[in-house]
């Protein structure tokens, strides 16, 4: 059967020609990206468990769950948590099995607490958060789709919906994405008062670029205002280095712009995430699957962290058009921009979407029709190798915010 | 001072000329709505509660909770609730001001129950629903920056960050939400059967367009699967004449196509709203402040409900840029499309934004020179009134989901 | 079968002649009692629910539960809530009987919900209270041993425990009920400043008796510090009244002598229970099933309020033993204290206790030997009729605190 | 000014020449012992960090909390916990002094898990169970009585109330305690099989003594039904020959007499305790100051573990009437038992009760003058140095369960 594949040129400003570009991440320790990372993890938890009892992955969505923030007095040297974090587990996922039952709920538990270990070592699992659980069963409706996932049959849609990516990444994405992986990888390592929780905002003004970046500081590594100035300073100059290895253009870098340093009224804290002091999180509110928020971009409401990679159409599709549109940027020459989205029908394989639709801004010059066959044939191959970003999903490969 | 706004000639295919569009709407009792709907029912109790006490609104965020999915056993003539939905507040909220107590919680909850009874009448408050409360204390820092809002300066930007919105509404728009505004009106009252959980996912591909109608079903109201049935062709045969009404495309409308009647397996419900049997709801997650989904078009991230009205770029600046674009399209004419985005400064005053940046399509032969001096002075005016748009969030004039 | 009745005459100083004698009653609105009001109610509905849908009543305990405080600002003339009170209910019932579902938790909540509209009719039940529920399932261990009961047979016990009870009352004993009943129907209704939160403590030291009695006001009904002075006053009065009905002993009765009425630190609460305002409750640490705490005499440390009523022991021995005394000490003469303890033996039939052990202290010149053969007869009369202590508790018909 | 101490001579009949006798004991890791151990635990550890912070015990009273059982699936050789314990600790605590902020939330949650893996050592923490928390504030009033701690006065009484202890340990509540003893640091330590929650109900029926006892076994220390077996019967042995020590009645011990062999319905747990499948806990209902239930003596229904230990007089007054009770039985002969009961009055300095009521059954042709003479000193000098008892549970020095 042959697949709907819609594609067309797009007669449209390229994002680097508009006056203004917005686009934001919230890294790792955010508040939001920490119900993202922790729904995540559940989720390849419990594929894991359900492989290794029932040979297939059972229905469940574990895209929801709430971070709701405690309290702390931060101080110079080491302060301390006054209320845990209090972080509930909600979502669905199937309880029994041909008599077998899955501990669900402890499964989500320890991945939970894993997760936040790992990812907030800061973090003093004893003392500073509280992981609740109320996860549902889930729902028969869904169960009796799912029972193909065991076999070699490709899963049906859960819902009528779709997925969205593009490609390439602008000049303030690729920066964005860049300044958080030489945070994690380099910066903080060396300089651990950078906390977890940093939220970059880049605004493109023409030729004008300003990162505003909050970050949270680790005040057992701070011992006084000095250090804490020095290390936003030392930030903003190694991400403002940084950025100018992307760009011709002009770049500013703030950091912690909001700060009262007189009063002393700093983004200081104990375990370097304000989920301790005051900013709740939620599943689904932060970066898209590709690590970004990017309003000059078509984007997708859809949580994807949680849900389940098998027939999860706001998971899979998300996730797979975004590869697509790398992948046909990086092959097929004469592509400025493009858009991909697939199109799900409820109850309908995964596989074969009511419509794969692709928009290109092509190159001055450039042979759309050319371009155009050889788009479709990576279309086509994607989505008839479909499955493997299930797997890849559950071997934690692939990121989903 | 004069503000910076940027209108500029956008270059771009239509919406009504671009080969697909997608649009969503999740109606009012939605999970994620329900979510939504509370979040902002609580803000608005808050504001009243503030000024009442304190004679200014103070700092608040009620722009989370959870609404943890039921179970239920739905049945022809009248089914029963077997697990309550779970529904847990949280956010923060000053408890304490110059010496006085508030009593946000108790306030909290009361303005949750309240809204529940009043949007889901067929809901039995004493059985079907818990309603949970972990709100915390608003942080000192915000609390700082809000001691201006009892006086007649202009409150300070919370953040850096953006609203958008765009006008006019394309013809699925319209009939999306013309839809929704038909089964609560007219087609609901006479027909109680219709549920308040209903999903609208609109598709145009070329000149097709295809509704396709998720709609939770009351069962005390349906006797039988002939009921059912019969209810899902009165909504799918209204709707086809209502969306004809707003175009002249061809239009498709499916209501549950999900079902299989043969083994009784359909979206019948004890009270309405899947939230009782298996599906869970954030704030935030739902339609943007248009009331919409619309992945076609630039969209926020933010929740706007919940969020305070007075300083919160993100529900202010959402609302505001949405109002101008439709306010400029109705006055203005040689308008094709349009889209606002409003940037703040964290710290500086919310009528001065950083930039506000106004995309025109323009129509053809349109007198661009004029079009854009006409479409400031109203971004300017309405800048300049920006107060009312918290005063009529506070009184409920303005829907944000 | 015969049963194994032990009647011996015990060798003691009656309570009246014992220098020391103490009583402690917390009447219905203490944050105890209102968790143990609340087990039973639960119980009885689920009781209900079980009969009318399964013809028998299944597994279920739900002596369990805890009333989390909450904070009240209360005033004259009428206060507010600040922060609800918090009531969990957990405990285990059968949630699944021969493929039916019983609706456990959406029954458990309604329960507790009409209890305490109907116990506290001052609560403000959509902004007071905050009902959660977490409510596991019966263990199948003992489903299994429960599938007697739909049949004529009898019950076997759940457990090797006992039940304790005593007769007659002392008058400092008689006294106490006699107070609380006074209260509830006479002095409150009259007088709604009388809160439902009351603790009466008796003391008896020779021939003096003291009832130092606390109790919630109401602020609604309370103008001003006047008010409360006069109606501690007149509380005061008419206890000492009813007191002096009961005995020849002197008799002072103090009411709220913590009060420091000059600073106006007093026991104002807004609803009449210090569950409002910091005192925490949990089934079970409050009065025993005949109504009262006393020390002086034998007492099981069992929750009677919540245990399912076909064959917890720690329910249906204290209820029938306390019922055995009283009418044995009704109906024969010469028994100045009797003591009735039920042993049961796990896994066997209740109506035949391992060893029934009265003790008496008789009259001077009774004859034991007549005392014991009537008494023997009422013993074995009651246990041979043992069901209907479960039969009148499913009716609400035995207090069991 | 003098103590008003009470002396009197009981005429009653020893406990040991009473026909009936019944003692329990629930040990470490039953669900009601788990409750009050860790009650106990936070209240220490508050106490450390308000002396730390500000040089004062302040007000807390912690006697609150509820175990609610998880699920889970045994096996022999290791099974799963399937949903984890949940554990809500409520109560209140001072949380601001001076300005000082006191982490109560944190510290209570962090001596709850603390107490929680040293008890109970199979336990995995990071998935078996949950510890969630909801305290409260201190009330304002009783902060207002506790000002006095930090100083060299005596404290006053928080309530009217009373504490009850006696003297000596009859032959059944000497076993129990050594079996306890026996288990936990001889049996248990050389057979991990065996688990922490046991109960010991010990019946003495004339000179028949039987040992009832329900203990949980650890399956990964359990490879079959004949360890099982073989575990019970050796526990059977070891515990009679150690009871037959320290009587010369007829001693009979039972283990696990509910079990159903043939059916393997058996006790057999994860991690050793029932709290983990079924069996919710609360503080204060299980074993009294003593570590035992004794229904045939009197005792307080009061909640020792988790109450301050400055000013609470159900906790420090229970402690210390057992105490005196056991000293004034090991130093002053013709002593057969005694009673001790100590009375407060609100506000009054502890140090100062209103009575203590001394009950002794003497030995016959004891000199009774003499006696009471000696056991009014002991009571008088105890009273004096009521501190030490403050001093000591701060310390974990003296047990309240």
């Amino acid at each position: 059967m042959k697949r709907t594949i819609n594609v067309e040129s797009l007669r449209q400003m390229p994002i680097e020609e508009q006056a203004i570009e917005l686009v934001e991440r919230k890294c790792i320790g955010h508040p939001d990206s920490i119900a993202d990372g922790v729904a995540e993890a559940i989720s390849r938890a419990l594929c894991c468990e359900y492989e290794d009892q029932c040979d297939a992955v059972l229905h469940h969505n574990t895209d929801q769950g709430e971070v709701v923030a405690g309290a702390s007095l931060p101080s110079f040297g080491g302060g301390k948590i006054v209320r845990p974090i209090y972080l509930l587990l909600t979502g669905r996922a199937t309880k029994c099995f041909e008599g077998k039952v899955i501990p669900t709920d402890a499964t989500a538990v320890e991945a939970a607490r894993d997760y936040l270990k790992e990812t907030l070592p800061t973090l003093n699992m004893e003392r500073d958060i509280i992981v609740d659980c109320r996860m549902g069963d889930g729902s028969t409706d869904l169960c009796d789709v799912f029972r193909t996932c065991g076999g070699n049959t490709v899963p049906r849609a859960n819902d009528t919906s779709f997925g969205v990516g593009h490609a390439p990444f602008s000049e303030v994405e690729q920066i964005i994405l860049a300044m958080d992986e030489e945070i994690s990888t380099r910066l903080r390592p060396k300089n651990p008062i950078i906390g977890y929780d940093l939220k970059i905002m880049g605004l493109r003004h023409g030729d004008q670029m300003t990162y505003t970046i909050a970050s949270a500081m680790v005040d057992r590594y701070c011992s006084s205002i000095d250090d804490y100035v020095e290390a936003t300073e030392f930030m903003k100059e190694e991400l403002t280095t940084l950025a100018r290895r992307f760009t011709q253009r002009k770049v500013s870098v703030e950091v912690n712009t909001a700060d009262d340093i007189k009063n002393e009224s700093l983004f200081l804290t104990v375990n370097g995430t304000s989920a301790e002091m005051g900013d709740d999180g939620s599943v689904g509110r932060g970066n898209r699957v590709n690590g970004l928020i990017t309003p000059n971009r078509p984007m997708s409401m859809e949580a994807a962290s949680g849900k389940n990679p098998i027939n999860h159409i706001g998971k899979i599709y998300n996730l797979l058009s975004t590869e697509i549109a790398q992948e046909a940027c990086g092959k097929v020459d004469g592509i400025t921009e493009m858009y991909v989205r697939l199109l799900s029908q409820i109850g309908h394989p995964i596989d074969y979407p009511l419509v794969a639709s692709v928009q290109i801004i092509p190159e001055t010059g450039a042979d759309f029709g050319s371009i155009s066959r050889d788009v479709e044939e990576i279309v086509n191959n994607r989505l008839a190798n479909i499955s493997t970003i299930t797997e890849r999903v559950i071997k934690g490969e692939l990121k989903t915010f």
